[in-house]
């Protein structure tokens, strides 16, 4: 990701429920979404199982509320509340600095 | 966690080697460690396979800075740029707000 600081960061860290059927196929269209969203910079994600944190970065605080308001996506996250997710926490913070590493680069 | 923002997060977004020896006792030190320090928060971390997020959550940029230059956490970042990581990007954030979310509480 080549944006420089400031800008921002949406964390979200969660715990799925046992049964979370249909979860995966949401949680991929709403990455395509997130996509075409002015103001999105990248987005980086891992689940083990159950456990999963999502990081979206934003150029500034008016496109998170935008892609929160999103329909399709305030649909989703209504949905998340009632069936898939038994926990989440979700900060949202303003990067001040980065910093990066590539082994494969010369430095 | 119960810390009120504002507060800081370490975004640590990392892809391993494939031949990462040592590394999985390394991350199980340094997050006991980190749990030592003064005005360490909390910490998420996820990883899958060669994909990894851990999120550090700290009072002040000075309880990041003192953590930084903790000198087993220093040599472990040295053994990683050297052994252990194909690539990483690491990012300094204020968390702004916070959220969270859990099924089995009455809302």
């Amino acid at each position: 990701m080549q944006a420089k600081p400031p800008y921002y960061a949406v964390i979200f860290s969660n715990l799925l429920n046992v049964d979370a059927q249909g979860y995966a196929e949401m949680a991929s269209r709403m990455s395509e979404l997130a996509q075409l969203q002015p103001g999105y910079l990248g987005m980086d994600s891992v689940r083990d199982g159950l456990a999963g944190i999502t990081v979206s970065y934003w150029r500034d605080e008016a496109s998170i509320a935008a892609w929160r308001d999103q329909w399709e996506h305030a649909e989703a996250r209504r949905l998340g509340r009632e069936r898939w997710y038994q926990s989440f926490e979700l900060r949202v913070a303003r990067v001040e600095r980065a910093y990066d590493f590539d082994s494969a680069r010369t430095e």
